[in-house]
């Protein structure tokens, strides 16, 4: 039987806390959580009982891998404060989507390095299993590969390894799909509070509109409304109903043309 | 035991076809489903059995309630052409979101006029149980509702009374969770077409996107990404990558800074 690699994880916020609690539950061994502030530790100390440090001194310096998932510009100064403390086999993988795994090149001779990640949005407040996320590699180094796709299988079903450029062209749709989405879902929101109408009225809606993608139907097939009908009567209704959200009206204009736009453009 | 009210169903489109096959499959006597040309009801007649006319002078004149599913703009026309030929005391209503009951008004003395309005987004390749969407009613005269709720009860578990005005309104954020919606997965769609991404990748953050706000979580707190995080090296990545796809960059764009906006200002 193959040893699994051991981990350390660093980092406190939403994606290391829901790594540490995916990984603690895998048969993955989870070492240590280190944050360079006690911020959040507790919590994942709570939920895990894994060890947790906030301070340098106390890192776990014989894990096989450390996952360093801090926000994007913390990354090459985290990397940088661990790499002369971890063995020289260590692994140090970050959890971006959209930085190059080249900032993790040049802090030492001979670093195994690479990226780790897991494409979802997490909220710590949100229990995700992993077990359906992708999650997308990248190394250089085949071996690196290896080791960072043993630990990615025991807390996925989807690992995909990816070359290094590809994994940012990723995290732009993704952007797109929750970001994106997510804001026109605020928009509908604060629109039923302050015209006292019942979100959930709209939820069968939303099912239905998500559904259809899952079921294999192209979004361009299932495109409906006032827009792509060319329905002029509906649009300045509808910007006169928003005289008293002014603040939604250049988005709803904005949009509504870019829907007319890309149907002119594409039929 | 109250008899039901019979149905005849004017038009043949999207939502046409899901009520007829609805409503046929209800305790409601569908009669007949009309329309102008013969376009959609031989798909009717095949999936219901129903009874289908295109000629005006077969319209069966014996229902109790016309349910005018038909474009906004053909709504007074379409009425108008039946009014002289119906009963007394037979119901008109239309289907839709947007226009005001009182386009049904002045056609004949003593109209029974209200609106039947399925809040649900309809395609004919996609089946549809009404029995969890919402369907709204607006009439002015109280034995219309009567009626109109007895047929929407017999198809649907959710039938709200709704002021005529506040129906409209209800459009709008009806747009924003779909037409909107749609519209970013279409681009997200068109973008790992592009990239040769595989847009299921994506399916589990969307699902995630959408199982959020159904657990009752307000969608302003769900919010993630380069645009709430203020993560300026990360949005300029992403419109370097986006150079390849100059359609979509304006768009990104907007939603990016409408996003900022947003919560520079609410919070």
């Amino acid at each position: 039987m193959v040893r699994l690699p051991t981990v350390v994880i660093i980092g406190a916020g939403n994606l290391a806390y829901h790594l540490a609690l995916n990984i603690h539950q895998s048969q993955v061994k989870l070492l240590q959580v280190y944050n360079r502030s006690r911020r959040g530790l507790s919590k994942i100390k709570k939920n895990t009982g894994v060890e947790t440090s906030s301070s340098l001194n106390k890192l776990n310096r014989g894990a096989d891998i450390y996952i360093i998932a801090v926000s994007d510009d913390a990354i090459r100064e985290t990397a940088s404060a661990i790499t002369h403390l971890i063995s020289k086999d260590a692994i140090i993988a970050h959890t971006s989507g959209s930085v190059s795994i080249d900032v993790l090149n040049n802090l030492r001779a001979e670093l195994c390095y690479g990226a780790f990640y897991p494409l979802q949005s997490f909220k710590k407040e949100r229990d995700i299993d992993l077990r359906k996320v992708p999650i997308f590699l990248s190394s250089h180094q085949p071996k690196t590969l290896k080791q960072l796709s043993v630990v990615a299988r025991e807390i996925s079903d989807k690992v995909v390894i990816i070359p290094d450029e590809e994994r940012s062209k990723l995290h732009i749709p993704a952007v797109y799909v929750n970001n994106f989405v997510n804001h026109m879902y605020t928009i509908a929101s604060d629109y039923c509070t302050k015209e006292n109408l019942q979100i959930d009225h709209l939820y069968p809606l939303m099912k239905e509109t998500l559904e259809r993608i899952f079921d294999n139907n192209k979004p361009q097939d299932m495109q409906t409304g006032p827009a792509i009908r060319g329905d002029k009567a509906t649009i300045r209704n509808h910007k006169k109903l928003l005289k008293d959200h002014p603040d939604q009206l250049p988005l709803y204009h904005y949009l509504t043309k870019a829907i007319t736009r890309y149907y002119d453009e594409n039929n």
